[in-house]
This record gives C-alpha cells, sequence and structure tokens, in this order.
C-alpha cells in the first residue's frame, strides 16, 4: 500500500507546462436532466483561460449554454510501474483537474487570436495562412475561466 | 466545411472492439453541488459493464454514491489530418461517449473477477500472481451499467 501514498501536487508552473505541452483535455458539461457529460477536446491555454474550437452547435454547447459549469481534465499518462504483486503496481501520471464556468465567445478579435493559437499548437506548419472572416464567425469557440485547479502527479 | 461532416456512427462491434483495447478512460460525476467532475482512470469492459478500480475513497466515489448517473467516455486518436485550409484541418478518432449509473460493488468473487480481468489488460506478465483476499478487500471497484452509449469515427 505504500506506493500508493506517492502521489504529489504538481506546482502552478507545472501545470501550466502540462496545459502548454498536452493536446487532448475532457471537457464535462452538465445535460438538461443534471446528469453529466463528457467528450474529448483539442484545446489551447491561453491568457489563464481554456479555449477549445468546434461546430459551433452540438450538446457539449447546449449543455454549457444552460449551465456555464463545467470540470476539464488534462493529463499525460507515462505508463506503467510494474511490481512482482499486482496491488503494487502503479501508473506514472501528471493530471490537472479544472473546475470553472464557460461560455462560447463571440468577439472576432478574440476567437480570431484563439483560432491563431490552435493553428500554432496543432498545425505550425500553417501558421501563415490565411483565415477568412466566415471561417471564424462559423466557428464555435468556447472559453472556460478557471476557479480553480488541481495538479497531481505521481512517478 | 464539407470534411467536417464525414463523422460516423461506430456499431456495436466497433464499440465493444474500442473499449477492449483503449487504455485509458474519462469518468464524470457529479459533485455534491450538481457541477460536473472528471478524472482519467484504466478500465475494463466485461460482461456489458464497464470497471473501474482504485483507492476504496475519493471524491469520485463519494459523488457516485450520492448520485449514481455517470459519463464515461474511451477514445483514440488517431492524429491530425492536414489540409492547405486550417479550418479543413480535422482529427481522425473513434470514440465511445456512455450514459450509465454506476456504484461500487462489495462481492468478493465479483471484485476478483474485476482485478483479474484489469491485471490481463494492463499487467499481463502478472496473471498467474496472487492477489491476497486483503488487497481484494481493500481496493474499491466501480461498476458502471451502460444506459446508452454512442460510438462516432473520423478518417
Amino acid at each position: 500500500m505504500q506506493a500508493r501514498m506517492k502521489h504529489h501536487q504538481l506546482t502552478d508552473e507545472q501545470i501550466c507546462s502540462l496545459l502548454k505541452t498536452e493536446k487532448t483535455g475532457h471537457l464535462a458539461t452538465l445535460n438538461p436532466d443534471g446528469s453529466p457529460y463528457v467528450v474529448p477536446v483539442h484545446f489551447v491555454y491561453s491568457d489563464e483561460r481554456i479555449y477549445i474550437h468546434g461546430l459551433p452547435k452540438g450538446q457539449k454547447i447546449d449543455n454549457l449554454t444552460q449551465d456555464a459549469r463545467v470540470c476539464f481534465c488534462v493529463e499525460r499518462m507515462d505508463g506503467i510501474l510494474l511490481d512482482e504483486r499486482p496491488c503494487d503496481v502503479n501508473t506514472a501520471y501528471q493530471s490537472v483537474v479544472i473546475k470553472g464556468h464557460a461560455k462560447m465567445i463571440s468577439d472576432m478579435a478574440l476567437k480570431n487570436t484563439v483560432l491563431r493559437h490552435i493553428i500554432e499548437k496543432y498545425t505550425p506548419s500553417l501558421a501563415a495562412a490565411p483565415l477568412p472572416e466566415a471561417a471564424v464567425r462559423g466557428t464555435g469557440v468556447i472559453e472556460i475561466t478557471i476557479d480553480e485547479w488541481t495538479g497531481k502527479y505521481f512517478k
């Protein structure tokens, strides 16, 4: 059981680094009946907020428009730490769980900035490509304001 | 925009295969105040249910004990599908989103079976190792009964 006690807190700096590096996060929202809903998303961490882009409609957007409370988590799984006793096997990881509030943004300048950050993160070879105004307008951008975060790691 | 319309439904067989293959899932539960909470977990899919093991206490267990409604998602990200127009870039993926109800299980025979499945999935080299009763008793096992699942893919 001793191995299970080695979970540590990440510093804010380590959390920022994890949010900058990792490519997939998971966004949990609330369905109209109050049940949870979670989906994988691409995201950027910028200006102390999380931004997610995608289609301008869908279940997660309907959900967060009705109830802004969300949870967002990002982790890096570094593999299994084997032990000859199955109960002492563990997983090396870093994770951050964010409690926050989400909304759709409509400001075109901010949407442009966010989409540029997303292109730089995911497809840097397209950094110089034009972003037509109609495309920016037609893209949904979610902004998560961070109320609280908890970062942990195990190694 | 055309590229965005190529999302397809996974068959039940493809969903089962994804659940058997992938190693990390995300479990969303409800906090006491009704806000969502999501964390990464290891899991097995067995007998048409999802099983998750871990410490016998913690926020997700407190949550699902109070409100059994959960959402569980699993995905495989197969990489970025580049296009010279940033708005036509997409991601190849397979995902399943499960709506269900969760509870802790206490039946020792079932816990044993689940933990054996977990060992076979994550650490097959330990398949023959003993599982002391005290260790099984001290491990928390969550069972998710699946009410509904939605599988999608893009390629």
